[in-house]
């Protein structure tokens, strides 16, 4: 077995053995190479030629207090050799208990019970399956339809696909679960014309839409309305005033379960443990993955609430499902120390804190002929990229493919700032630093933004 | 946030905030306690209270060289403070680059290619949608039906779960992917009559059975095969002599591919890195997870033919799938070191040595009555239990409930035997140790099921 970390070799082995994940491997098996990157601390990454970069997307919005921790190595490495693994299938172990209460303690009203998983996808999938068995154990089992949004990306297996709203990652895999049903999303910036200009009539409009859809297909049919806070395909779209409260109503009229998708958004990532807290409601469910154990191992979980747990104290009913890594130890281990780390060291103090200078000084970049828009919350923001500033003319699909390919992807890497390039609705940067940067760390991504879109924009 | 290891704590932790997998909480929320286990070191796990279990069932059927590797420690606190988390989306880190190498060189036949993945199900949600997408890019758009095995399990998310042949794991949640069609296991001991005492034709039936089922949906709609070397479900079904021979002449006879899902049965549990080695045939595809980290972080691997592969290579072919941890650093390095252990204390060597003397200590128990067959490979045997040995009458469902959970569950736990009780098909005892065990352990078991049979026997 080869270990060999020499620029070849990785190159090699994966040209050769590894399908990298939604990457098209046409130049890589035409003899192209792979960007490598061989190490990570704080908010920076290193790649094989020994250059660093700005991590300004926490991996992949997971690493949220910074790469390296010696604090989660420790105690993972304690852990494994404590308990390495057990399965919490009708027994249980120290940490997966300690978890379980440490995320019902942070999450708002009565989410109260917790279900381990390992990644976002599968949290999904776990919230939906015990909507549709909690349906069935109260007398209403006709209720199996989700309602979600255009554009949002909720995980990829066959029961989260069916909810992702991106028609393109769904096709090659038809037929799926036939539940999913979508709606629009709420990035103003794309609202009907005459809605553009009143946040709240946009918001009220946008919710209403989600009553006409459990309207259309029977509310009798419909089990749950999935929605992130902020939904991040389609860069970091924000709910508008009054959308989220307008949801609630329309989920309890219709006694239908609201889950807040959280993979993305909670664990700090807008300055929150769970962003919906900001957002001025409860909602039945949040799923979350990503940030749980600052990235470092694959763990997700559903936290739910009371009354939907409360069929399953029964005798009659069991909740029909599980994961043999679910719940793992050294998972809850890690994200115990993690959460340990965000409050030791207020880190969701630090991005409420300084939210509002990152989003103006991001905001200076709407000078640039390109930028349509600049949106988030917390350390989670998207800079929209458009054609025609002033008709808001979106790139044509070759254009965007042309410009953040061939130009923006280049020059990003070139500059040394990790970033993830957006295509799923207008082209955009998005960007999610660890939530311990600052001042400075803002003021280099507004610059180096600032001269790879102008470069850009001129060669375009 | 409360860290105390104490029983209490943890009960209460438990019975207030956890949903445990697969657990019926009634008794639990009541106020019953749950077990609870603190520490694990070779072939052993220690409960809260200080007892000592033989681990029959390497947690479940994951931790296949034993608890508690230093090494494994070692390589997951290294990573951590190298290159916690990077993704390997259309970039690259290289631990995944060396761990797909490593599985390659390992891998029967052109199966060269390596999707990693964070658990068993996401590795049969991979399979499934690149065959699907892969039917797409050659130009046969309508191929998406799968068929699987009755009393198989393949996973819990809805892709997954249309797979697995479990009605009552299904139900609670339909509808689920519209595209699972199930044939017979190969137990030969529940065979019909007429084939019971002829291995070959009885493989040669089901098998055909298989041909059967695709020419009732139409071979031009039927896309793969999903089957287990050794089927886990049921109790350990190894496959008949000539069945997997028979299975690759009908899938290639019809164009389907064939899925070898190794989630339980690669990586040691039957002294062999792969499970299909020893039957004879080259699937298209391997899926696996659990054994691949020796269960000590999540990880999966779905493990493609070159010829799968092929269309992919093209600017025009983008495999529209993903998963954030998925080829994860941390996972990476751990696989790759349970690998060189594995190599170096030679496991596998010691599983094919060693698995006649278990099977035929596990022979033994024959005399009881209440044992009706005892079959498996390797380190993965199903002792089945029986209600009339003669008939074959089985147990009825209560009857089965009692056995199990009123009987057998505390009897073993009070012996100190941790095992897998299957009721998925006849009530049976699973075991599956690490492959470290010996002589000694087998004696263990024998003794130990001998007493608790025995005894479930009388008071039945």
């Amino acid at each position: 077995m080869s270990t060999s970390d020499s620029t070849s070799d990785i190159q090699r082995q994966t040209r050769d053995h590894l399908w990298l994940h939604f990457t098209n491997h046409a130049k890589l098996s035409a003899g192209g190479e792979v960007p490598v990157f061989t190490r990570a601390e704080g908010s920076y990454l290193w790649d094989d030629k020994g250059r660093r970069h700005f991590d300004g997307l926490s991996g992949l919005f997971a690493v949220n207090a910074g790469h390296g921790r010696p604090e989660l190595a420790e105690a993972a490495a304690k852990q494994i050799r404590e308990l390495d693994y057990f399965p919490i299938w009708s027994s249980v172990h120290p940490r997966a208990a300690e978890l379980a209460e440490a995320l019902a303690e942070r999450a708002p009203g009565d989410l109260n019970r917790v279900f381990l998983t390992n990644s976002g996808g599968e949290s999904v999938e776990t919230a939906w399956k015990l909507i549709k068995q909690y349906f069935k154990a109260i007398g209403q089992p006709s209720r199996h339809k989700v309602i979600s949004r255009t554009i949002s990306y909720h995980g990829t297996s066959h029961g989260a696909l069916s909810i992702t709203g991106l028609p393109g990652l769904r096709a090659p895999f038809e037929p799926l679960v036939p539940s999913g049903h979508k709606v629009p999303h709420t990035d103003i910036y794309r609202a009907p014309e005459h809605l553009r200009d009143d946040e709240v009539a946009f918001g009220r409009w946008a919710a209403d839409r989600i009553a006409e859809a459990i309207e259309f297909e029977g509310p009798e049919t419909v089990a749950a309305i999935f929605l992130e806070p902020v939904q991040n395909s389609g860069a970091a779209i924000p709910p508008p005033r009054g959308y989220f409260e307008r949801v609630r109503e329309i989920a309890d009229k219709y006694g239908v379960i609201l889950v807040s998708d959280e993979v993305i958004t909670a664990f700090g990532r807008i300055g929150e443990f769970f962003a919906i807290n900001r957002y001025g409601i409860t909602p039945d469910i949040i799923t979350g993955a990503k940030g749980l154990t600052g990235g470092v191992i694959p763990a997700g979980a559903a936290i739910v609430s009371d009354r939907l747990f409360e069929p399953f104290t029964k005798k009659e009913n069991t909740f029909m499902h599980g994961l043999t890594f679910g719940g793992h130890p050294v998972a809850a281990a890690v994200a115990l120390e993690n959460i340990a780390i965000f409050e030791r060291e207020k880190l969701n103090e630090n991005v409420r804190a300084n939210e509002d200078l990152f989003g103006s000084t991001l905001d200076k970049l709407r000078d640039l002929p390109i930028v349509g828009d600049v949106r988030g919350a917390g350390y989670f923001w998207g800079v929209v990229l458009v054609k025609d500033k002033e008709t808001r003319e979106p790139f044509t699909a070759q254009e965007r493919r042309r410009l953040l390919d061939e130009l923006l992807g280049p020059a990003l890497r070139e500059a040394g700032l990790h970033v993830r390039l957006d295509e799923r609705g207008d082209p955009a940067i998005l960007l999610a630093p660890p939530a311990t940067v600052g001042r400075e760390e803002f003021e280099f991504i507004e610059q180096t933004l600032r001269g790879v879109l102008s470069e850009a924009w001129e060669r375009f």
